[in-house]
C-alpha cells in the first residue's frame, strides 16, 4: 500500500473559469455580487450562536417573503426538489388520500414522491396552459376526501400563476391540508400563505431570491428534523438574497415583476409571437411561456442565443415539451434592459435560424 | 389581499457581518480564500456544458482523493449524513441482513438508518477508543452472513483511525460489500478504495477537503439519481478543493497530517495531558482525543478558549460525551502554527478555568 495508481487528475491542474452568462431560462437566475460575497464571508460552525442567529434572521426573512407567522419556518439543505419531497413526506403516511392538482410536470412530480410513499393518489388534471377553478376543486375534494390537496403555484412548464384564492377555505371545509409549491413563483408575484389559509409551502433560492442553489424555504406546522453540518454558505447566500428582498419591499417586488412581464409580453406580441397561456391574468409573471414559432426547431433558436449572446432561454417541459420557449426574468434579472436584449435576441434567431417545417 | 401582515424583518435591515474564528474542532474547518473565490464565480445551469465539465472534474478529483477508478463517482448534493443515508439506501433492501461495526457515534447511525430501511441489523461493539481485528470481523460475517459490513474508517468522537488492511478481502470471501465512512478522515490518512477492496465509500466536504458543507464526494457501483438543482457554487468550491489536493499530492497531504499531529500529540503529553486513544497507530491524525483533564469542567475549557482565542475545539460525542476535548486539524487547519496556538490556549485554559471536581 504505498503507490498511488490513481494519478492527479490534469483537468484540476488547469485554472478554474467560469463564463459570465445571462440566465434568463427558468431557473436558476442570476446571483448578484452581493449574495456571492455573502456566501464567501468567513466559516463558522453549524452549532454555533452566530449561526442560529442566521438561521433566525433567514426564518424572519421567510415569514415575510410568504407572509406568514409559522413558527416551523426554516431552509432546507436542499434544492427546491428536497423541499417538495420535505412537504410530501411530512404531510402524508402509507393508504392515506392525497389529491394532487396536475397542470404540468410539478403536479406529475408530486405524483411520483405521494406514490412512492404508499399513499392513495388522486389527481384533478388539465391540459397544458390551464388551471383550475374553485368549483372543479371542490368537488373533487368533496369525492376524494383527502388529507393533503397539493396545488402548484406557479407551474413554470407551462408559465400558469395558478390562483389561489378561496382554496385555503375549501381545503378546511373538507377538514384537509393545503400544500402549495412555490418554487418558481414566490417574491416574484402575490402570495399570502396564512391569509390564503396555505398550510404547507415552500420554494427555491435560486429563482426569483437570485441566490445560489441548495436552500429551500418552506413553512408549515409539522417537525421532522435531523442533524448534520448544514450549508453554513449557502446559507449566508440565502440570508442576504431575503434581507434584499426585506429592503426592496415584498410588494414592489410583485409590482416590478408584473410591470416588467408585462412589458415583456407586449414586444413579444409585437414581433408576431404568440403566448402560450391565453388567459391573461394566469401568466406567471417570473416564467413567461412562448408559442414555439411555426416552422423553426426550437432548439436551433435556444442554441443560438446561447452562443450568439450568451444568454440563457429554454425549450418546454413535461406537458410542454417541443411546444414552447421559456424565458425567465426572475428577481435581478426581471428588467426592462433584459426584457430588450432578449426581444432582440430572439428578433435575430428568428431572422438567422432556418425555417425549414411549416 | 392587498395589505401586508408581516412587515420588513429589522435583522435583515442590518449589515451581515461573520466573525473570522479558528476552526479547530471535528468540523467544519476553515474554508481558503481560494475555495471561497471559486464559489462566488457566476451562476451556470445545472445542466450547461460547462457544469457538466466541472462534475466531470470533480469526479476526477472524486477518483484521485479516493484511490479509485469507480464510474460511479460523484458529489452528493447534501452533507456527509447525506451521502451516508445514499450509502446505506443504495446497498440495502428491506429485509436484507447487514453487519454494522460499531465503535463510536457514526456506527450508532449507521445502525438507525439501517433499521429504518427495515434491514436486519446485527453488530459487532467496542468500548469507545477500541477498534476492531480482522478475526473478529471475520467470525463476526461467518456468523451474520450480511451482504453489506460498515466500517467507519475516521471515528471523529473517539479519534480512532480504523485499520482497513485485509477487510475487503474477508468481505469478499463471505460475499458481502465493505462500506466504509471516511467522512472524518479522507485526504489527511492513507486508504485506497480500489486496493483495499472498498465497494463504497463516502466523506464530506467540509474536512480535510476545507470546502463548504454542502457537497458530499462517494463512490460505489450501483447508481440511484434524481434530477434536482445541483448546488452549484458550492461545486465549484469543491471542485477547487479538489484541485488544491492534487496539486499538494495525496501522499503529501497524508504525510503532513501525520507529522502535524504526532507533534500536536507530543505537545499534549509535554502539558500532561493524556491522549484518549491508546494505540498510536490508530490515533486519528484529522481529529484528535484528548482525555479531559481530570477536576475541569469540559465545558469550561472549551467555553475559555473560544471567547480568549476565538478558536473552537469541541468536547465528545455519543459514546465520548463527557470524556474527550476533540481537537481537528483538518486541510489547510493541519499546520504546526495552529498546534502552537491550540496549545498554548489549552495551557492558558488550564491556568484560568476552575479546578473545581477531583
Amino acid at each position: 500500500m504505498s503507490f498511488l495508481s490513481v494519478l492527479p487528475p490534469e483537468c484540476l491542474l488547469q485554472p478554474f473559469h467560469v463564463p459570465k452568462r445571462l440566465m434568463l431560462g427558468p431557473g436558476p437566475s442570476n446571483v448578484p455580487a452581493r449574495i456571492s460575497a455573502a456566501g464567501a464571508q468567513p466559516m463558522l460552525g453549524h452549532l454555533h450562536a452566530e449561526t442560529i442567529e442566521i438561521m433566525n434572521q433567514i426564518k424572519s426573512g421567510i415569514q415575510y417573503a410568504f407572509q406568514t407567522r409559522n413558527r416551523v419556518t426554516l431552509a432546507v439543505s436542499g434544492p427546491g426538489h428536497a423541499a417538495m419531497e420535505c412537504a410530501i413526506f411530512n404531510s402524508l403516511e402509507p393508504g392515506e388520500s392525497v389529491l394532487i392538482a396536475v397542470n404540468g410536470i410539478w403536479g406529475e412530480r408530486a405524483v411520483e414522491i405521494a406514490e412512492r410513499i404508499g399513499a392513495t393518489v388522486n389527481t384533478v388534471v388539465t391540459s397544458a396552459g390551464g388551471y383550475f377553478t374553485n368549483e372543479e376543486i371542490e368537488q373533487a375534494l368533496d369525492k376524494y376526501r383527502p388529507v393533503v390537496f397539493f396545488l402548484t403555484h406557479g407551474e413554470s412548464s407551462t408559465g400558469v400563476c395558478h390562483p389561489i384564492d378561496g382554496i385555503g377555505d375549501l381545503c378546511h371545509k373538507y377538514n384537509c391540508l393545503f400544500l402549495v409549491d412555490s418554487v418558481a413563483a414566490l417574491g416574484g408575484t402575490p402570495i399570502y400563505m396564512d391569509e390564503q389559509g396555505i398550510d404547507i409551502m415552500y420554494t427555491g433560492s435560486q429563482k426569483v431570491l437570485n441566490a445560489p442553489p441548495g436552500t429551500a424555504p418552506i413553512s408549515f406546522s409539522e417537525r421532522a428534523c435531523y442533524h448534520h453540518t448544514g450549508p453554513i454558505s449557502s446559507f449566508y447566500g440565502l440570508r442576504e438574497s431575503l434581507a434584499i428582498l426585506a429592503e426592496t419591499g415584498l410588494e414592489n417586488s410583485w409590482k416590478r415583476h408584473k410591470e416588467v412581464a408585462e412589458y415583456f409580453h407586449k414586444g413579444l406580441e409585437e414581433m408576431g409571437l404568440k403566448l402560450f397561456v391565453q388567459d391573461k391574468k394566469a401568466r406567471l409573471p417570473t416564467v413567461t411561456t412562448i408559442v414555439a414559432p411555426p416552422g423553426y426547431d426550437w432548439r436551433e433558436i435556444t442554441g443560438y442565443i446561447m452562443k450568439t449572446f450568451n444568454i440563457e432561454i429554454s425549450g418546454g417541459l413535461g406537458p410542454s415539451a417541443g411546444m414552447v420557449l421559456r424565458v425567465g426574468l426572475m428577481g435581478c434579472n426581471s428588467s426592462k434592459a433584459n426584457v430588450d436584449m432578449v426581444l432582440e435576441a430572439l428578433a435575430d434567431a428568428l431572422k438567422h435560424c432556418h425555417k425549414s417545417r411549416v
